[in-house]
């Protein structure tokens, strides 16, 4: 027996950060967040199940992979399995169409297309929240790759009440993130091990505490297209991350001086008229926002900085979505 | 009538940092500090109280000063006057053996030289802890310029309980603090404002609430000269002050490119094997702190940076002293 099933998802980014777990082991989140889907990169990935197989296999941009990304992979699929009352291992090729190694974090496409491919492979029938909460199993901000446009994760309190749902659409708002990367980067320490260190800063709780506030700024903010408003939360939510990573012990620190150059210019550029913000993940490189009207202009701006090394363009992006499978032999 | 005095004091680093007031008229913390005094870098101060003058008048590194300046000397002035009963203007000649510009605040050595001077030239009795208390009503952290060498600066909750005292003498330990200019300075928000804005970031209670526990790990470390424990809540308390800041509003960014550069080379030359941390006070210009045992190999590593301007070698600093008035016409 063999069936297979091809799904596609966006990573995200957050506006309104997750960052810290209730629940480490089902990453239930210490607080709800935003993020916005982003068109223009994907995971693409097919899931077949194959009663031939003897373990789960995963292959990674064209590379057989094991050890923790396997194991990772295979209790999503566990889950799934479970859901199907079935034990059948799979195949799971999955293929990023932005270069790994660019700091760009994949796991959120990566887990809501095996979510929803595995699902689809085995026939479940579920809905976009109970995919939502599957896939957070796997990460949690693959929960908010699950649906589209601009996404709140409510945080909720166990497996059931933990899952995203659409604030509005990608055609909301044309906003555009350009993903700035910068150079110099070092190694870093990866975001599930992250997210356990969270509750050993002095801040976590204070942070956590301020959480409803912001998200309420952020959604009204989105909704009503104002841009000002966005800028400030987003900003003030990004800091507030990292400066919970940053006094925790150990502390993380994902700054490097491009990051301080490029905070710095959005902020002055803004002083001087042009609608921007910044927001920056677990890793060096920083998320410019702007509005498609001011997207040219600060494109210009960027190109000039002196520590960066790319630039990525996105725009809203929609939910994940169902592919034809390429059926293959393994 | 004419009644003259000078003194001098050293500016310092604190190791827990102050910021926040509980009162901000009186300089009352939200928190307790703790510093060391910089020998290498001082402020001499002369006060020549003068029936003849009709209201203050300051002369900072050979210029005439008025506006704010002045008036914040002038109610320091009022203070000493009022000990001593008395309504006599003075003359205010004040010098950096700095360079002003160069990033490192003066008015902690400015306040404590010119606390002692004034109180001397009217020849009020006062101990080292009423000097403490006044001098912390011009400037907050001149009240840790006036006792000697390691000082903690009990936070209180008036003006007769807050105050600093010696935890050591400058020849306890011979930490070397190496101030690092950092290029690409932009203009910053003054102290004296930024500490009114603390109480607008979610996190500067947590901040707070939390100083008990540095100021003891700190204190000890201190005593039992334990370089690795000082430095890492050294800089969990640098990284917690700025985190308050960058999330106050509106959010006071003080890093630049070059200070990021500074704290990632400090952190992994620690992970190799020296000794050595970093702490940052409301500007760029990073401190860098070791035992004079790894002093010259810190420094070599420094000069090897990429975007530093200059660099100063203090070392722990006594208490504020009195000179020999020069005396001279206005």
């Amino acid at each position: 027996m063999i069936s297979t099933a091809a799904a596609a998802a966006h990573p995200n980014i957050a506006f309104i950060k997750y960052w810290g777990n209730q629940d480490d082991a089902l990453r239930i989140p210490a607080n709800g967040s935003i993020s916005m889907n982003l068109d223009g990169l994907e995971t693409r990935t097919t899931v077949q199940f194959d009663t031939s197989l003897e373990g789960d296999r995963l292959i990674l941009n064209g590379e057989p992979v094991q050890g923790d990304a396997l194991a990772r992979v295979s209790a999503t699929l566990d889950r799934i399995r479970q859901l199907a009352d079935l034990q059948t291992s799979a195949l799971v090729r999955s293929e990023n169409s932005f270069p790994t190694g660019t700091g760009i974090a994949s796991s959120a496409s990566a887990f809501a297309a095996l979510t929803l491919a595995g699902a689809t492979a085995l026939d479940l029938c579920l809905s976009e929240r109970e995919l939502s909460q599957l896939a957070r199993t796997g990460s949690g901000s693959a929960s908010r790759s699950i649906p589209g446009g601009f996404v709140e994760w409510q945080a909720g309190t166990d497996h059931e009440s933990s899952f995203a749902t659409s604030i509005a659409g990608p055609e909301h708002w044309d906003l555009v993130d350009y993903i700035v990367l910068v150079s110099g980067q070092h190694k870093v320490v990866g975001s599930t091990q992250g997210h356990q260190l969270a509750g050993t800063s002095p801040l976590q709780a204070a942070r956590v505490a301020d959480a409803d506030r912001r998200l309420e700024l952020c959604r009204k903010a989105l909704l009503e297209r104002d841009f000002p408003v966005l800028a400030e939360i987003v900003e003030q939510d990004s800091n507030l991350m990292h400066s919970v990573m940053m006094t925790s012990r150990p502390p993380l620190y994902y700054w490097e001086p491009g990051t301080m150059e490029i905070i710095n210019a959005v902020r002055e550029w803004r002083e001087h008229g042009l609608q921007v913000c910044f927001t920056i993940d677990a890793g060096p490189n920083v998320h410019v926002l702007c509005p498609g009207s001011d997207a040219e202009a600060v494109k210009r701006r960027l190109t000039s900085l002196a520590n960066i090394k790319s630039i990525l363009k996105c725009t809203p992006g929609g939910p994940a979505w169902l592919l034809e499978p390429e059926i293959s032999g393994v």
